[in-house]
């Protein structure tokens, strides 16, 4: 079958060997998969991500040599099914599957294992216990996005949100959008967004943000006073809660979440210098490299810092569910589609945030 | 009135004027005040704590050029009132404080304020408010005790402790030892302690650490397998139990809570490291420099990063109450007494782990 394998840190074309579902699992055809963050840090620190994953209990196999067929946001179509199996779906209904093959010798990563090819390929092998039917009025793109949102979900989920805590999205790209989506989700408000790029501002708005900033313009921790680019909501009152939720080491007034979305070396240190007092942070972004912090501004403003990723089972089925129900805003996310052979430029287009938040790749296109 | 006064990075015994107490304070004579691992760092790192305290809303006022009379975990004596005082207690009645003066304008620091000299002076102004009686019963070396034993009591309650959570405290130094106290309070087993030096590995042991392991012996992570040097309960048991528990990057069939008591860089990054998914980190010690970690070792296994720096005025209170009823054990943490001559010296001896735990100053004494 054709696929994009990254391979010697690079991602080109070929043919590989189409999947043999084992037991309990199923053959699926992908009808799109979206090209993640991850995916992007996978082909520009694969030693790292190599390294970092064995610390994690060897869900990941990546043989250097074979490489690997990246992709794990898809949505997919059910094609034949391997032994041991209920045969829940006939052929062609359209899933969702949270990206593991679950064996009886433990997990396995799909897409980011030599073994199992992920949706950067025309098909792929799934567990069968883990598919989740997608409802007919939801389109394979919008389907394939649960994934990325279980990831919003579950941050937020994470940050254990009290009712009068202020919530601020630093970076903006599929993380930070998804969060947004999940925090208008949970009714936080005031949502504070902020990214260098014009474009992925516009998209925070559009995910649910109140106020977007841009960090060259105003501080996104100290300056909520003089109004930011707000959109909608009551701009004159939610600077006055900024300004005392948000001032630097004083005694907030109300509490506030800070969700970093970035993961380049600095942000959680920049972060923990302008939060205020009892800030919980959610480090959402997934930082490759070695950082540096001052403990001293965690230690006077007793900061909490939580490190999240990826779901729970729970939250992807119930990211899917509000999906359909439209609790959960997707279409925003989607800036472009590719077949294969347009990866490895759409994996260029997405190393500078100007433009893209989410490309899906249809590997039976053209 | 005689006092160690630290001027230009050296601790020197001076005359300085006696405080005067303003509206709602009260005037006490100094009966026995703890010396901090904070005022070794305050000696050592003098340029840094000021620039980090300014972080934290102007609490602490130092003037290099008068210099500062540390020491604010005392026991004092009331000697005279100022004006707009209740006058609750007659002179003579031994109380406890919270190392603040709480004014009009914001609260001021006692001990690390050129206004506001502590207790390595013979005289304090302390606010009426703060006031608590020390029972008769309570030698004032333990009700000095009350400020260092609170630090633990809210880390404990910072950690927000499970049933089935395993506790691992790195470092016995006063605030390692002050934790112990306060799980062994709550009820939490096991509790496994360690320290590089023997004498506070039996501390801890006292205080009530479970098992108390030599780091270079062991790795307090990994190896609780073959046992530690446990001293009671039932050894076996516990070491299943770590095993599981502590099982690095594993999936942790009790979860962990890790208390970070050594303060130097570095450590963050090695707890990190070696903790298993899920674990809640509290960082209780209090690193001056820059520190380096890598997120991904966070990211992975969904730590959380939990800084704590000291208490509030309830815990302050409950602790003291505690101590009353014999619930938190004080007499092994006091290893030694001088008088102001002797500061200096006890600053070199606590420099070096090996001997003390906690050297209390009477600045009364010849």
């Amino acid at each position: 079958m054709r696929a994009v394998v990254m391979r010697n840190n690079k991602l080109v074309v070929d043919n590989v060997p189409v999947p043999i579902p084992g037991p309990g699992e199923v053959l699926v055809k992908t009808l799109a998969c979206g090209i993640c963050g991850t995916d992007l840090h996978a082909l520009r620190f694969a030693e790292t991500l190599v390294g970092g994953a064995r610390c994690s209990g060897g869900l990941f196999a990546i043989d250097p040599n074979r490489g690997i067929v990246m992709g794990h946001e898809f949505c997919a179509e059910v094609v034949d099914y391997g032994p041991d199996t209920r045969k829940r779906f006939k052929a062609g209904t359209r899933v969702c599957s949270i990206p593991v093959l679950t064996r009886s010798a433990g997990d396995e990563s799909i897409g980011y294992s030599s073994e199992n090819p992920g949706g950067f390929g025309e098909m792929m092998r799934l567990t069968e216990s883990n598919l989740l039917e997608v409802p007919n009025e939801l389109s394979p793109e919008v389907a394939a996005l649960t994934e990325p949102m279980a990831v919003g979900y579950h941050a937020v989920a994470k940050a254990r949100l009290e009712r009068r805590d202020v919530s601020l999205v630093i970076g903006c790209g599929p993380v930070g959008l998804s969060i947004i989506a999940a925090l208008k989700l949970k009714g936080a408000a005031p949502i504070v967004a902020a990214d260098l790029s014009p474009r992925r501002r516009e998209l925070a708005v559009e995910m649910g943000a109140d106020i977007a900033i841009d960090p060259k313009e105003k501080s996104p921790y100290e300056t909520f006073r003089t109004g930011g680019s707000a959109r909608r909501g009551v701009p004159g009152m939610i600077d006055k809660i900024m300004f005392h939720a948000f001032r630097t080491g004083g005694y907030a007034r109300r509490s506030a979440v800070i969700f970093e979305c970035v993961g380049v070396p600095g942000m959680i240190d920049e972060i923990m210098f302008h939060a205020p007092r009892h800030t919980k942070i959610v480090v959402a972004g997934l930082c490759m490299e070695r950082d540096n912090l001052y403990p001293l501004s965690g230690i006077h403003k007793e900061l909490n810092l939580h490190f999240v990723l990826g779901y729970t089972r729970d939250e992807f089925a119930e990211t899917l569910r509000n999906i359909r129900k439209g609790k959960l805003r997707v279409p925003p996310l989607i800036t472009g589609k590719v077949g294969v052979e347009g990866v490895a430029k759409a994996f260029e287009e997405l190393g500078s945030p100007g433009h893209h938040a989410k490309i899906l790749v249809e590997p039976w296109r053209n």
